[in-house]
């Protein structure tokens, strides 16, 4: 069947139902930044389109597919010989898929609550009525959602706290709320909280699941077949089970954050409490045994960049291409005793192609690394036993222009400054963030990201709530305080188009600094293992106390790696870690 | 009549009222600053305090007095020999006075509706029945609002907009926010929309009014007959009859600022729609005429602080007090054509006084000069036709710390970070706040304030939304993105208890940087023309760029005074004004 045979088979089905559109829209019922393809199969029986953010609405007389910039050029070519008309997103001359459905008034209107929030499906309902409707049953197959064991990750030797201390945490902030039950439904949380793991997301050790917590017991929505080990105090109850548990306790005051629960569950509850979950914050405060399992962690990952390092010097680069790159990176990785995957999908981004922020080579499209090549980015991290790791370093493979060497430097400088900041107490990364974006800024330079997101323990490489960004983002409270334990990443760069990309991305921990009559104040102590490329800098341009950063760090990454490594290895990671001068 | 007589005086009223205690809050119906003191009279005659942020609560049984640490001390001798009780508000250990009310569940509560907000209203509510009630009338007299003419500040000399261009640019805002009217409170929004002035306010040009606008009319509550002029598009109405107009157009939807407007109006209101005030960015962004006049009345107020300095160099200044210097300086600042009264109420600060923030001195209590004094602090202001100007400079008086040398420099570099900065479009005080602090945060120490403020065009010198602070503070709405056209003060300082105070504090206009491909830079321009003292710098401890960038200023200061000044005065400015250098 072709897509216009199915969009006949989908029409017919929508007028059976009596709505007049139908929304697909892209992600799943826990809000999760990289849902499983189980999750894509729908919109992509209905529309060829492959990429994400995507919004397909589908009327009588209509096929209409909404999708960013980054996918301009690809989207049009997909859609080519069917009826689907591609719109740009978050241009100012296009409509955006909700507006467009409320001016048109295409209602009765049919989509997925599951998938919507709260807020939109109120949106939404402001011109009509809208229907919880999902046509996946029309679908022959769909990419089946994980059934693998989930894993115990609760040995004391990972965690500071048990299930109980954690739950029994949230239950407090649940009466501080006046709440006698509190629903979460983010993977990451519900990972944190019940110290289990899964691999339900590509590089993502979550699990599909809900948590339902009560002042006495509590209960884990999640195939119970899938676990051969008992959670101190949490039942567990089929994945489905949770429409017909929360309808038989709407009544009860429950904190949930509409923020990330979705629409269908949220409108069960009789007595919402809106609120952010407690665990968040419990959760981005890493604990004694966490800090010291992801520094273990983060030294292994150093090892394994240290040995693409030794490959790039020892090895003729030229005729390799990014995904050759990828694949030796992840066989270094491989080595590790304690490597489990990626964290997320590697960046290796030669020229011009790393000035593109979302760029990742694979198997089918990748650049050749050439006698002109001039830079090589490389975006990665891993996930250990017990650890995850995102680290960026750029590696000057050809003959650098002044510019090329005036911005890495700036790069470095930017990295600098944030990593050796100090802060007062109830300091956000909105404020800190100016440490990094100043270096730039006074050079009429900037990047178009946050300078940094929180990083999960095992579990998500962007976690919230901290995180350092100058504006504000609606759904990203990085307004958040940050306190000692949190870890975040630094992760400033340069993106000159048609030309090259330069980030550098370390990970820190927040300490507390001294304290005194003015407050506490903290800093931050780095703890990425992996030199930097310094043959890419201008040390004319940096201050004495730039270099001595540098040089500081160098040696940490020595006193780090050195027990881990001999032979060639040590050799290249003193060479590599040695102390830079002026002149 | 004692005051334990006016208490059995109020205790026989409150009974009648039929209510169990009576709350009696500082403020004006109009959120101000600084209420005239008319609106203090009421706790005056009841209770003995002579300070602010207070709440006096009477019950049948007791007398209670909160405010804040500022008052620790004098309250209580002050309270000597009533049967009043001090209690410090922001103390972990007492109740404040709303959850005191609560606990103690004293209702019915009375209190005036008209100097409460609503939101403290609804939380007061929460525990019984509150109703709107004063005792005012018992008061055998009270100081009398002022009735002088107000004055007409529409001349196009002064103003960049008619009022009838600033009222039809509130009606577009109120269209797009779906209201038919928009009620406004605040002093310096409606002095600002209606291109007039008053002298209602010590310091401050505003008079006592509200404003009601509507979709073809604009009504001001006023008493007419202080008005010898018409404002065109303007209907003056009789203050007091707000209410009655308010309750006949209840129905109409509303735009209101629950934050400014008291309870008493935003309860007349049938269907508000809470926002903030269009006129609040209006009137934060400076127009190229406001700018230029602003410029002149800097220059005119660095005459005056010029021929201070002058001063100190020129007299002996051992013996002389702090309220002297007051007088001294306001004597030069009466001298300026345009000098139409001080901004706020001079600090002249020396020695540890410095290092208490709300220190000002008086008539009544000041500290004399002698050998040991080390430093002055001046932090002063003046309103001219047209501008409104504040500035702090310290001066060094005896023979310095190295201490305080530091120190000094310290302040300096901070004001000199932030002065320099630049940043895209989008950015808020919030973030920019750390350009400042970080210098002193880097030695652990900081300034208890935010790091600078809006300041309005002869109008309030606090003014929002505008400012840096790095803590986002309830009510006050600093997330604002900065634009050009905005004046900020930048005021970092170095507090030492029972030593020394150290703040400097220009002014300063954002204005367009470059725009490229990144988006729009801006950076700021100093409008303040005063020389800083420079004895007190330590160069060693300046880096070559914040050298150049005071030697630039000082250039600034003499372009700026030099056409102003002649004989002595051009020789003294020539001499604090040349070029520094190191060695």
């Amino acid at each position: 069947m072709d897509y216009e045979q199915r969009l006949i088979q989908l029409r017919k089905a929508m007028k059976e139902a009596g709505i007049r559109a139908y929304l697909i829209l892209t992600g799943d019922p826990h809000h999760s930044e990289e849902p499983a393809p189980y999750y894509a199969a729908e919109r992509r029986y209905f529309c060829p389109f492959t990429g994400d953010n995507a919004y397909v609405l589908i009327t009588e007389e209509e096929a209409l597919l909404w999708s960013d910039g980054r996918f301009a050029v690809s989207a049009p070519q997909e859609l080519k010989g069917t009826s689907y008309r591609f719109i740009e997103l978050y241009r100012p001359e296009n409509l955006d898929p909700y507006t467009y459905l409320k001016k048109h008034h295409l209602y009765p209107l049919g989509t997925d609550f599951s998938i919507l929030s709260p807020e939109d499906l109120s949106e939404l309902e402001k011109a009509g009525e809208v229907r919880d409707i999902s046509f996946a049953s029309l679908l022959p197959s769909r990419p089946a959602l994980s059934n693998d064991p989930l894993w115990d990750f609760s040995n004391p030797q990972y965690q500071d706290l048990t299930v109980q201390e954690k739950i029994e945490r949230v239950r407090q902030k649940m009466r501080e709320a006046g709440a006698g039950a509190h629903l979460l439904t983010s993977l990451d949380d519900i990972a944190y909280l019940t110290n289990v793991r899964g691999n339900d997301i590509a590089d993502t050790p979550v699990f599909y699941a809900y948590l339902y917590i009560d002042l006495t017991g509590a209960f884990l929505f999640a195939n119970p077949s899938r676990l051969s080990f008992s959670i101190p105090g949490v039942t567990v109850e089929p994945y489905d089970h949770i429409v017909s548990f929360l309808k038989e306790r709407s009544a009860v005051p429950t904190l949930v954050d509409p923020k990330e629960c979705n629409a269908k569950l949220y409108r069960l509850l009789a007595n919402p409490i809106p609120g952010a979950a407690p665990s968040k914050l419990m959760k981005a405060i890493k604990g004694p045994k966490e800090v010291e399992n992801i520094k273990m962690a983060q030294a292994e990952d150093g090892v394994a960049l240290l040995k693409f390092i030794a490959y790039l010097e020892e090895h003729p680069i030229e005729g390799k291409n990014e995904w050759d790159l990828v694949q030796i990176l992840h066989s270094f990785r491989a080595e590790g005793k304690h490597f489990l995957g990626e964290s997320f999908t590697t960046i290796a981004a030669v020229g011009p192609n790393a000035a593109m922020m979302h760029y990742a080579p694979s198997e089918e499209k990748h650049t050749t690394i050439d006698a002109q090549t001039l830079q090589l980015l490389l975006d990665s991290g891993g996930q250990y036993l017990a650890g995850t790791t995102d680290t960026t370093r750029t590696f000057l493979l050809g003959k650098p222009t002044e510019e090329f060497i005036h911005d890495y430097t700036l790069t470095m400088k930017s990295l600098i400054a944030l990593s050796s900041s100090v802060f007062l107490e109830g300091s956000t990364g909105v404020t800190i963030d100016m440490m990094a974006r100043e270096v730039m800024w006074k050079e009429h330079l900037d990047y178009k990201c946050g300078t940094g997101h929180g990083i999960g323990y095992l579990n998500v490489v962007h976690e919230g709530p901290n995180g350092f960004r100058y504006r504000l983002v609606k759904g990203k409270n990085e307004g958040c305080v940050f306190a000692p334990g949190m870890i975040t990443s630094i992760e400033p760069g340069v993106y000159k188009a048609n030309k090259y990309g330069i980030r550098l991305e370390n990970n820190i921990l927040c300490i507390p600094d001294i304290s005194n009559d003015e407050g506490n104040f903290y800093r931050f102590e780095t703890i990425t293992y992996v030199p930097f490329e310094t043959k890419a800098l201008d040390l004319s341009l940096l201050t004495d106390q730039e270099i001595a950063w540098l040089n500081d760090y160098h040696k940490l990454v020595y006193e780090k790696l050195a027990p881990l490594v001999d032979g060639r290895l040590l050799k290249i990671l003193k060479e590599k870690t040695k102390i830079i001068t002026r002149q």
